[in-house]
């Protein structure tokens, strides 16, 4: 749609005005763990950054705090289910009425519950009346939540008998000034995990983003495979001197290819597509691959291995993430050894997911199928071997619940990485890595892309 | 260096391989503020969204939570100020020992210290001991926290006959579930704005990065005026009907013209340049022209004003500020009005940047002269007239210390945004912004980038 000649068909998929029903939360696990608990309120403060906040508002929100507070019905049997109340904050009433009222009561909004196996949109309401308060906009967010709570909740308090004032929900980390607030005004607080629980499990309408977003992750990708491909080795091979001599770097249109120039590359893709880069492109080339979370600049040579992690965030605010290794001009050593090591254990990980399956069993079988190639399966950073776990919930943050080394079993709408490696810090790293959605009857790819550890032109 | 013909000379303004000397912050601010307030150490704990602690740090960080702990030498004449630990999170302590402690110990470090008027590198040390902990990994960042602090300031509460354990200053926003760590190890918490004051101020290593962040925001601008000015008005102009029909849209590369095909034609050049868009392109067109953070994809028609706001983040974390306004064959009405109003009240107000000067009063001769040419200087959000202040502090956050409508005075090295604008909801919206530092003699424009209500080609 940008009309340049380098996008492809697949631009499409990430366009605004498909799928472009707007997007909201059931809350209804948000009031279920209220009354689950005897509590009265649940609150949450922060901004922009605040990844709990979005899911909960789909509010994109500020750089300074605003705040959610949500009140249960009183009578769990009434039609109404509870009221949601976001505190905007100066300037932005617009917009919160757009985002966190008006998509939820759309009749074109996305309808569907929190039922990742149904693929059909039913009439869905979750029952909780939204609003937007816009007044004292200079206080504290804290303390205009607390304002909230007060009125909300006062009535409840003073029909029961307890003195005490109420008791809110918030996620353990509330912002600790806002806690202040909120405990100044009489009010108790109790850390809940309901909101992250309840973000674990996807929507179909949460799985279309993540679909949209893997796909541009996987043009960008389809990007630097083909400047990889296009890449020369150039003359006078390898350098003499001492024994540790490397190849001169690869030729790319005339100049030196380095992991800042190839980033860039990607970074170009991906806004074509409308998502974010979110300073996520994670490019090692040699021993640079070793490390996981490099992002300098650093030559690309031939016979080396070039790692490329590639997370972008795209529509409201949903991540995509997936990895690549690949050698120019290999001799077939250590990386070759390693990505074939690499391969069969992101198979025999896939193998295992699908629901009720612990979590931990697919990082172990990575592990396992890594030791069987002769790589340390529990090396500490910086060793060589297996470093890190084989996978982590991906969605409105790029690392969410659940994660393959953690307790719990898998559920149908969890979505994860799966991405086995093995990294030797003189050497390099060799990473592949995918993001699936566990299925009623196993897993989804939420967008392929080939393998091979010879760069192809797929653009 | 990306090859692209669409580049300019400035690409190289970003390039990694210039200028690229580490950058470190200066500590001695940290380990004042805990002196003169008595307490014992200074504690930050927080992710990297936390732009606090990336600034303190300089460390990229991921999004789980780490700390920061500051404690000064108990004699303050003594050679060394203080200690400064960062206790990394799992698989970060390679990066953290790189950009934490060999950044500020590296002979090519920027050794300039906190004066923003210097403009030569001093032989500058801040005295302040740098290390990485990687123990107890697994443990919540203010439990972490609570270890150091206890271990280093110990000694010094022993010898002291006050009963009390330590009390450590931390900002504000700290989450809660980490001051709770520290209250149950029998810390005392006193909040602080050392940090936020310190931000304020840039280096000379600082500007640095937001002059090369703003020359990718006004190139991101180019590429906008250049497709603007090479669209089309399409054929059969003015559609009939009710009177509120509107001009069909501009034609660009066989397509009508919309916001998001905009957006992403600025995201790329932003991403060609090595910046981040950050989600951060603003772009409103006729009505939705007077949202202030418009994102959603409208038509672009003619004689309708299109406002963009650009506001990228480059190298270290600096975010760069820029808005223009265009109208494509327009009718002089009132977008005309509007924009000579506003570029008049742009430099009233540059007018007043100098040090010592009220920062209020900068917004203030904003307002007298929008009012002087008829618009409403104080009105309310959805209201037609000036509905927001004239400028806030730009920095490792977008939006931080001083505000044009705070208290205070402006001083050397103070980075602010000078965007008067008036709106009307049913019409459009026109805003100016630059991004300036405030110099010795007045200030300085951190990258220029010409005006005009008709867009030229500028590429």
């Amino acid at each position: 749609m940008s009309g340049d000649a380098g996008d492809t068909d697949e631009t499409a998929d990430t366009d605004r005005t498909e799928s472009d029903r707007p997007l909201r939360t059931d809350l209804r696990p948000i009031v279920e763990a209220v009354r689950a608990t005897d509590a009265d309120a649940f609150v949450a403060v922060g901004d922009r950054s605040d990844d709990g906040l979005r899911y909960l508002t789909r509010f994109g929100g500020p750089d300074r705090p605003y705040a959610l507070v949500v009140v249960p019905n009183g009578d769990a049997a009434a039609e109404r289910a509870g009221r949601a109340v976001l505190c905007a904050p100066a300037l932005f009433r617009e917009q919160a009425e757009r985002e966190f009222v008006a998509a939820a009561s759309d009749p074109l909004a996305d309808q569907t519950g929190n039922d990742p196996n149904s693929d059909t949109d039913t009439d869905f309401h979750d029952g909780v009346v939204r609003e937007v308060r816009s007044e004292a906009v200079g206080d504290h967010a804290g303390e205009r939540a607390a304002a909230v709570v007060d009125e909300l909740t006062g009535r409840r308090t003073d029909d029961e008998t307890d003195a005490g004032g109420p008791t809110v929900l918030t996620p353990a980390s509330i912002p600790h000034d806002a806690a202040v607030y909120l405990e100044r005004a009489g009010i108790e607080l109790t850390s809940t995990d309901a909101v992250a629980t309840a973000r674990a499990r996807k929507t179909p309408a949460e799985l279309d983003r993540m679909r949209r977003v893997q796909r541009a992750a996987v043009a960008g990708m389809a990007r630097a495979e083909t400047v990889l491909a296009e890449s020369e080795v150039a003359e006078g091979d390898v350098v003499d001197g001492s024994g540790d001599a490397r190849r001169p770097p690869l030729r790319w249109e005339g100049d030196s290819l380095t992991t800042e120039r190839l980033r860039r590359e990607v970074n170009r893709a991906l806004a074509a597509r409308g998502v974010r880069d979110a300073g996520n492109t994670v490019i090692g080339a040699g021993p640079s691959a070793a490390d996981l979370h490099y992002v300098g600049d650093d030559p690309i040579r031939p016979g080396e291995a070039v790692l490329l992690d590639v997370s972008p965030r795209g529509p409201d605010g949903y991540y995509g993430d997936v990895t690549r290794t690949f050698v120019v001009d290999g001799d077939g050593g250590w990386e070759r050894r390693a990505y074939i090591a690499v391969e069969a254990a992101r198979e025999a990980a896939l193998e295992e997911v699908e629901p009720g399956v612990p979590a931990k069993t697919v990082h172990g079988e990575a592990a396992a199928e890594l030791a069987a190639y002769g790589f340390d399966p529990n090396a500490g950073e910086g060793e060589t071997g297996f470093t890190h776990g084989t996978g982590h919930g991906v969605g409105v943050s790029l690392h969410e619940s659940p994660s393959l080394s953690g307790a719990g079993e898998l559920r149908p709408g969890h979505v994860v990485t799966v991405e086995p490696g093995v990294y030797d810090p003189a050497v390099g790293g060799v990473r592949l890595e995918d993001t699936v959605v566990v299925t009623e009857e196993g897993y989804e790819i939420l967008a392929e892309y080939p393998f091979g550890i010879v760069p192809q032109a797929r653009e």
